[in-house]
This record gives C-alpha cells, structure tokens and sequence, in this order.
C-alpha cells in the first residue's frame, strides 16, 4: 500500500519548472466591444487614427476673434466687432473671419478659420450685429486644438494594460469600439474522490462536499481565467484518465484537486505518468499544508494537480499557480500584498518542510501583531477566518513572539481587527455577538471558536478581548471561578453570563431509555464522551463519582466498566453527530447543540456560561467597551432569553472576579 | 445668455448632501449560485445547518484504533490487533471496534464506532487478518472530528463581506448552493450634446466621440453597478426630458455628462428643476476641473448631472459619487490607496476652487515625487498618463518643489516610473519606444508629448529621463546645440539624433499650386502658423526672413501680407487637420505627420531631431541606460530608416554636446 515521494522540490523549484517548461504568456487575442472590455488586458498597442479632437475647439461659450483685435480692449473703452457667423456644436459649418470680425461660439464648437482665441461672454455685449469686447484676449485662449489631447499617430495605449475606466475613456475617444485583448485562458476544474458530492445534493453520511472546486474556481476568475466545472471523478484510474483525457483535449489548462499522494486511491500520478507529452514536472512540494502537490505536462496542456484538504489546496494554488495563471492571462505575476509585524505569539515551523501559518491581525496599543489561526489542513473555516500567513523556513523550529515577520494579507483591502472573540461556542454569544455587529457594520469583528481553556489562555496571552467560558471545579462545584484563581493569570475579568441546560443526547425516543449516568455502565449502551479539560468533562466525571459512591464502586471501576469512556469528542455538535449516524447511544451536550437535530435531549441540569473580559484591552479598544454596553442592554437580555435552554439570573452581567 | 450657478458647495458639502438626502444603502437581495457570488457582497448572515465534516474523519490511510490498546507498542515490539473490517472514504458502513481490534481505514473515511485514533499505515504491518502497530497512537490522532472544521450552528459569514475564494469555499463546505447577494443597483448613462457621437459612427468635422459613457460604464461595474447606456440626448430640453423620465422610471439612478452648466445650450438644470421629487440638491461645485456638476432626487431616483469635459467627469464621478454608489450595492465606502510623494515641480491653485492636478510619480535616488500633467480638463489622454492627483486647497497658491503631499492613486497596483520620456513628438520615436517597451515588457515607462523646450526644460526641473528636440538656431542656422549653450542648464548629454524632412501640408492635388515661402504672400492663401518658441515656427521665420531679402522689404511687412501668420497651430497634426478641413491652405510639418493624412506634402529641406539625456538619471537609472544600449543596436536604426521622411547621418548616436 505505501510508496513515497519520489524527490520533494521546494516551492521556489516548483515555480522554476513550471516557468521553464511552459514559458507562461497569453495563449492568443480575441476582440471584445468596449463594454466588455473593463478588467481586460490590451493585447497590440494602440496608435490614435486620428486626432483628438479632430478640430480647433471651443472651450467656453463667447465669441471667436483675432486676438490682436482686442489688443486695446478694456472694462471701461471696449473694441467693436462685426459678428459675421456664428457656430453651434456640432456644425460643420466653416466660417472664416478677417480683421475686426467676429462669430458667435458655443462651447465645444469649431474654431472658425481666421480666428486665433475666443472670448467668454461674460466679457461681451451684443448689440445690432456687432459685439463689444471688454477685455483683452490672449493668442489661443479658449481653444482645445486639433490633436492636442490625441495625434493622429500617436501611440495612446501599450499592451499589455488592464482596461480601467481612463484607458477605456482613451480608446472611446480615438473611436475605438473592438479592443483586441488577451484570450482568457479556458481552465478545466475536476475533483476527485468516493467522499465528494456537489453542495445541493443531500448529505449522506461519510460523505462531505467539494470546496476545492469553487474556491478554484473563483480564484481561477480573479486571476483572469474562463474556469468551467467538470465534475468529480471516482476513485477509478479509468474514470480519472477518461475525464482528464477529455479535459486536456478541450481546454488550455486542467486543474484537478485530490488524489496527488502516494496512497492506494491516489491515481492522479499512475494515471499521468502513462498519459504523453514532458509528463511529470515535479510530485511533492517541501511545504506544509500542501505536500501532495503535483504538475505536468501533457499534450502541450499544463495539469495541476493540487491537495485534496481545501486549505492545502487554497495555499499551494496561491504560492505556486497563481502567477503562472495570471501570466497566461496577460494580467503578469503578482506580489502579495504584505505587511510587516510581531508574532504575538510562538509559532512552530516543522522539519523538512516551509511553514504556511494562516494568521490573524491585531493592533495592540498602534502596533500590529500577528497570531496563528489553527485548525489543520482540512478546515476551510479557519482559512476564512484569516488575515493572511506567514513563512516559517524550513530550518527555524520557532518563531518567538516579539519577532517581526512579513504577513502575506489574503487581500489589500485587509485591516487589523477591531475586537478578537476566542471563546467557547455557544449558540446564545453567537446570536449577541450577530446582533452587535447589525448595529454597528463598521465594527470588524474576529470571532475563533476553541474550549473555555483556549478562551482564557488567549486572554492571557494578550490577543483575546472576550470570550466565553464554563469550567466546573470538581472540588467546589463552582463553574469558572475556582479555575480562573488556580491559574497565575492577571487582567482578566469574570462577568456572570448565563445558565445553560445541560443533558444527554440520545437518538430520537430514547430507545435505550437512558435517564441518568447509572444507565452509561449497562450492558450495550456506547458512550461518547468529551474532551480531558472541557467543562462538560468536568461535569461528566463529576457525576461519574457520585454514581461509584451511591454504588459503592471506585470510580475506575466505573470508568471500566463505560464502553466509550476513551472516546471523546471534541465538541458538543460532534457528540450529536455521533449520536446521530448510529455510532454511539449517548452522550452529554447542552440543549441549545440539539435544537432541530435528529437526537432527543435528557435534561440533567444547568452550567453556568460566564464572560471573560481582557482588563487591558478594556482601556484601549473602543469597540470592546460598545460590546460590553451592548451585552448590558435590554436587547441582549431579550435575544438571550429567546434561545431555548438558556436562562438568566438576576446577577447577568455583573462583576464575579477580578483578576 | 448668461446665467450663474446660485450657491456653490464644496465636495465635502456635496458627499453630505447627498448621504442626508438618500441615505445609500444596497437595494435589496437576490441569490445568485455559488459561481456566480465571487466578487458580489453577502447580503445575509450564514449560518451552518450541518457540521463540516458531518462525521469523525480519517486524515490518513491506515488503521483505526483504539489508542490505549497502542500503548505498548514500540518499533522493535509491536502490538497485534485483530482487523475486524475496512472503511473506505465515501463508505456508509458504521462500523465498531473492541479492544484489541482494528479497521483498515483510507483518508476521509469515517472513523469507525469505538475508535479513538488512526495510526499511519507507514507504521503497520498487515499478516494474517491482523494488524502489527509499531507506534504509541496518541488519543484523536489523526482524526478530524466532526464539527471540528465548521459546527451545526455557527455563523460561518456575516453580512456585508466580499465573496472571495476563501469565503466561497466555506459556503461549499456547507452545501449552500445559493448565496443571497445584495442586487447589483441598475444605473442609467446619457450623454448629452448636439456634437456627440458613438464610437464607431463615421467622425464627421465638428464631431467628437463619447468618451464619458465608456468611462462611466466601466467605473460603474467596478464599484458593484449594472450600468446600461441608454444613449445621446441632443441640446434639446425636450429631447433631454423625454429620455430622463423613461431613465427615472425604468433605473434606480440616472447618470448624465455634459449640459449641466450655465451655458444656453445646458437644459439639464432646466429639466431637473420643472420634474418632481426633492429636485436638485447642489449645482456647481467649487472644484477644478469640476465645476458644472449637479445631483437632484426625482421620484425618490438620484440623477447625478456631471461635466462633459471627460476628465472634469471622471474626477467628479471618483470625488463625489463613486462611494454612493458603493454603498448602494454593498461594496461600502473606500478610501482611495494613498502615498506621500514630495513635489518635483511648482503646482499652482486656483482661486475660490478646490485644484485637483493630475500628476505621475517618479523615484528619484530612493525618493518619491510627484509631477503635474497638464493638459486640460478635456483631454482624457493626459489623465490616462497619469498616476493618481493631488488636492491643492482654496486658499493655497501654489505648492513648492519639495513640499510633501498626499497623492492619491488611481490604483493601488499603481508604482512609480522606471523612464520618463518627455518629448517633441514624432512617429519615428515612438515606435523605437514601443519596440524597446516589446523588448522589456517589465519596463514602466511614461511618455509625455510636449514640444522640444518642455522636453529640455523637464531634464533641467529633474523629471525627465530622455527626449527628442529639434530646435533651429535662427543666427548660425544650426540646430539644437546652439540653445542648449545659450540657456543655463547642466547635466543634460545631446546625442545626434535622425534627420526628419520638412515641407508644405496642402490640400491634396496642391489646388493653391504652393512651391515655396513666396507663395504664402499670395492673395488668397491661407496659412496656418505654428506657436512661438516651436522648433517648425523658427524655421518658418528663417525662411520668412529670406523671402523678406529676396523681395527687398521688412520682415514686418512679409508677415502682415501672410493672412493666417497669427493663427498659430500647437502641433503638426492639428497643421494637417486645419488644412483637411479647408481652414487654411498650407502649413508647415514633418513629413512622417502627413503620412496616410487627406493632404500633399512639398518637401523644403531637413531637420534635426536629436536626442537628449539627464545626465543624473543616466547614472541612477538602469532603465535609461538599457533604452540607450537599444537606440545604439542594429535593430533601432533598422526601425527608424524604415520610416518615410526620416534619414540617418553617420554621426547617430554619437555625442553633440555635454553639459
């Protein structure tokens, strides 16, 4: 079953051999009308035909004279000119005027022959055929000259420009209605895998949906590509081959994600080496998200072969195909926009590999601090959720905080955030921390989901603003505040949130009839159990020794004789999940995790979800103080209310601990 | 005729009058599918409705374990596990293991009931129905639990975001096929003027193509309208009427240019004020170039009424109402990108107004600067040239070499010149610029046509690189040496040029019979003269001069028998144009501008075209030295013999001078 990579290239090799292999440039020029020209590439240079404007023009309304008859012109002794004419726009029309005459002129009107400026009307009078000029004109006043914005001849745009509004005004001007601009490149998108169904279809258990096809897809059109959806290829060498086949044949450029290891399903590289053309550029990239990531060359045609994990799959796309695609769209490589700042916090590079790190932004006291975004190659959300990332190098194994590192942003418009929310998930925050950012569009948000211990800890670490938390003390029965004392943590201050209902979730009717934790140790019941340091855990083992007492037991005897004990679920959605595909019979969630989920909820009681508010942030973000008002609201009373298993005491809102 | 604009309001003034007025703010909502949504604005907040993945999920091939079974195991003394099964990705088996089993299982598979880690297949080994582990599995190794990645529940996007990449991904995780975007707002486009004509339409005399409808329509796409171009309303109020009210009924705003001045022919003001609604909310706006814009609210639509001089429309339409329309369809309100650039050359204001200058950017020894571009708030040509502009307040008069403002940039893509070429024009030239430009594609080089003094005083002022003079001495009769050493001026190198012929522009088939400069005393014969100062205007003199000996009378009386000697045309083109059109008879040009024109061409002799070089520039930039090394090759004097009327000497690119 296992094979490797044959030699890793760094993603700077990776970018060699593509560049070497296939010269990236535009692939032919087709000619679009003007209206469809915004955002494309010019592909000749555009010389005017002729000029602009193509005859002397008036620039005002007035009269066209001489200049040197208004020579002894003043405000109080005007000069007299006989009106021969006079000129509308757009007449074609040509007078022509001698000494002492003039011709009446509009704007825009053509300059009739003789005359050499024009004088504004507000500087005239007329009066029985004749003007009177109370001032002085000056050789070629008012006068916008044939040619003057445009020659005839004159090479008004080069190749190889983005048509934006001015060029566009430009190519109007010289009458230009077809613009020859770069062909787009037609790229094929194909995904791969049993596992991968289109977003609409209905979700089938072990089955999850292609992302990799529509984050390509948009990138493919930013970077001036015409992307066309094939479809998902099986994890069949003949289904793969026939569809590339057809792919390579029909379009300029095929990218495909999936199936790039050296696994079993893994047939993207069987299937390519024994397809022709300079075949294999490189399989396997020294960069982490991203390794299994694959080129070649068939037929002539470039095939991407990119990371089945959609992050993976975004990064490698963006360091290595990015510009290459862009160069075969005219629109030429692209830095990332960068910008520098201090790590807030250690990041680990790994061996043998460049680093990709997604990273948060944060302005601390005028300062810009970058923070790692966690949640693995797989978790598209993360990625959504960050700023940009940096390059840890193969050879560093950390970067410490205080180090200042270039942040590649994920888009120029990108600014540090406004107010960091780590905290533990809860569906009541969620709908607060919704209504705020209503009443407030401007606010710029950063909402992070991790445990109540990642919420505290991201406080104490300096990026965390607010969070929420529910941590239940063994000894005391306390939620949060035992906690919060036993840690060396300063500035860190403990609002009363809310009561949350706490039970088991079991499949819908309850058929094991499980009422309360003495039923977890019988024969044939399969528990889920949470993760060593949330607070549901603490709850669960809590109720675990109060079971071994009432029944005389140890409480590793009890734990012995739970089927499930050891597995633990991350979070309280994936024990429902559990619960709900068949794998296990029970578990220990909050109420507001199965509202309109397939499961039936046993109510065992209440824990408390307290506020966690960070003192120094307090007195420098404007938005945390406008967040906290808002919590001590009316409305935010109102909305929590409204979720079903929550509650709210009379102490919401107040000061529990100060730290 | 005359009338005034009745209050003028400032551009700030404007903004607010407007945000009170309409309070923009997007339209309404449509859902467009997910491969539509890249670039649209997210008019709802996403909620999940499924965990992502909606199962425990394999993150590597191999085998599904429990991890506490594992903990023995070593790499010389591995454990055995029974294989009771095998999960493949896309599998709906639900299967369960005991202690002392496993499962065969691929990446993305779901992890089978009772598992609690997935050991990596490099670490196994498979005998007999049974598996040998040789690695301690850490608990959730290698699992991605369900909800992990995205959970039921959460708010995966908020409102008002741009659909990227990332964030179309995140919707694809979770199944959303249709996205609710906000609606694109529907914008009409009129054009207003009796001289107004498509692009594409045959350019009749007095004629000028719609230049403001294209730049508008691209501007509008790209801050998130649908524009439509409805066409061009002639100067009259009825016509104009007509076609507004249908615009007001059918669009959510109407957007006309030209007709919103004080002039007779300006019926937009008239219309407006007789229509319904709140009417017009400013008219005159003290900004230069700018000052005819206007905005009126008819049945509940804005109808923005901007300049018709196309730069004058384009910098109203950025000032003003390009963050309304932003608003409108959920882009939001942007600053334009910024830079601090010192002045490189004096920049006056203008009085009462605020001065918008167009300028480009160069770096000079690490520096930024910036430099005015002149030409007029008619020519668009000179506004594609430029980078960005500066604002000059009202009560500022000019603004000093060296004093630092903000420029703002028409495109933060936008970087600083590598070559500025400010030149006399000419045909030849420019095509040994565009080859160079073919040569180097990276190579970001201005060009500004300008006569031969503005091409020699830019060297001195600092901005220019390079350029072309022709300047005849009217003493020795030689060319350009003989004014470089009369004017004070250092760091500039002349290198010979080309020779450039010079002759008569007359109506085709010579109908005048014009032979030479007596003729131009003839009754009955136009001439068209070109500006003082002009290197063509000194050798008319010259030769004036001449005529003058010959017939034994003053230069003074020579030109008061020259009818037209006062009409001075600013470039040789606009010489041809006047005689195209039958305003004058004859000029004087270069031959290359008479090539393809409707007009004769009788030679008169040679010029010299020679070229100049900054001298510090020569020194500081690579750009130049690489231009200068290509007008040294084979290939730049093949290009310039291959252009009629042009002639090479055997002194080419040999020094003249060295100041």
């Amino acid at each position: 079953m296992s094979k490797i990579f044959r030699r890793l290239v760094d993603v700077v090799e990776a970018v060699r051999l593509l560049e070497e292999a296939l010269h990236p440039s535009p692939l032919g020029v087709e000619r679009v009308s003007l209206d469809k020209a915004g955002g494309r590439v010019l592909a000749e240079d555009i010389v005017s035909r002729i000029d602009v404007p193509s005859f002397d023009r008036s620039l005002r309304d007035g009269y066209a004279v001489r200049y040197e008859d208004t020579s002894h012109a003043r405000e109080d002794d005007p000069v007299k000119l006989r009106i021969v004419g006079e000129v509308e726009a757009g007449s074609d029309k040509v007078l022509y005027i001698r000494r002492g005459e003039a011709a009446k002129i509009a704007t825009g009107a053509p300059i009739p022959g003789g005359a050499n400026a024009v004088v504004m009307v507000e500087y005239t009078r007329e009066k029985d055929g004749y003007v009177y000029v109370y001032k002085q004109a000056k050789p070629g006043e008012w006068i916008q000259y044939a040619g003057s914005d445009v020659m005839y001849g004159e090479p008004v745009l080069r190749k190889g420009i983005i048509l934006g509004g001015r060029e566009i005004g430009v190519l109007a001007a010289i009458g230009v209605t077809e613009v020859p601009v770069y062909k787009r490149p037609r790229v094929a998108i194909i995904s791969t895998g049993d596992e991968i169904i289109r977003p609409g279809d209905p979700l089938k258990y072990g089955m999850i949906y292609d992302v990799n096809a529509y984050t390509l897809y948009t990138r493919l059109l930013e970077d001036g590509a015409e992307p066309e959806y094939l479809g998902i290829a099986r994890d069949s060498p003949k289904e793969l081959e026939s569809l590339l086949s057809r792919a390579i044949g029909d379009y300029d450029v095929v990218v495909t994600s999936g199936s790039t290891s050296v696994g079993l399903r893994d047939n993207l590289y069987k299937v390519l080496s024994k397809m022709g053309g300079r075949g294999i550029l490189f399989h396997g990239v020294k960069a982490s998200p991203g390794k299994p990531t694959m080129a070649a060359v068939v037929e002539d045609k470039l095939v991407i072969g990119l990371p089945g994990f959609p992050v993976s799959c975004l990064m490698m796309y963006d360091r290595i195909f990015s510009n290459i695609i862009r160069k075969m769209s005219g629109l030429g490589a692209v830095e990332k926009p960068r910008i520098k700042a201090k790590a807030g916090f250690i990041l680990r590079g790994r061996e043998g590999v460049k680093y990709y790190h997604p990273v948060f932004l944060k302005k601390v006291d005028g300062k810009t601090y970058f923070y790692p975004i966690h949640g693995g190659s797989g978790a598209i959300a993360a990625l959504a959720n960050a700023d940009g990332y940096v390059e840890i190098p193969e050879n560093v194994t950390y970067i410490d905080v205080g180090e200042e590192l270039e942040v590649s942003l994920f888009s120029s418009s990108i600014r540090p955030s406004d107010l960091i929310i780590v905290t533990s998930h809860s569906i009541a925050l969620d709908n607060l921390i919704r209504a705020f950012k209503n009443s407030l569009p401007e606010a710029n948000v950063k909402n992070i989901y991790g445990g109540s211990t990642a919420a505290v800890y991201a406080i104490r670490d300096g990026y965390n603003d607010f969070g929420g938390m529910h941590i239940l003390d063994e000894e005391t029965g306390e939620y949060n505040i035992p906690f919060l004392k036993s840690i060396d943590i300063r500035d860190i201050v403990l609002y009363r949130g809310f009561l949350r209902e706490i039970g088991f979730a079991v499949a819908k009717g309850n058929p094991k009839k499980i009422r309360g934790f003495n039923d977890l140790l019988r024969e044939g019941i399969r528990f889920v159990n949470r993760t060593q340091g949330s607070g549901t855990r603490v709850f669960i083992d809590i109720n675990l020794r109060r079971t071994a007492d009432e029944q005389g037991i140890s409480f590793d005897e009890v734990v012995s004789m739970i089927e499930g004990y050891n597995i633990e679920a991350k979070t309280h959605t994936s024990v429902v999940a559990s619960i709900e595909s068949g794998k296990a019979d029970v578990g220990v969630v909050t109420r507001p995790a199965t509202i309109d989920r397939d499961v039936d909820f046993i109510p065992l009681g209440w824990e408390n979800y307290d506020l966690i508010v960070n003192k120094r942030s307090l007195s420098s973000s404007g938005m945390l103080k406008a967040f906290i008002q808002f919590l001590e609201s009316d409305v935010a009373r109102r909305i929590l209310r409204s979720v079903m298993g929550i509650k709210l005491d009379d102490r919401y809102m107040s000061v529990l601990l100060e730290l």
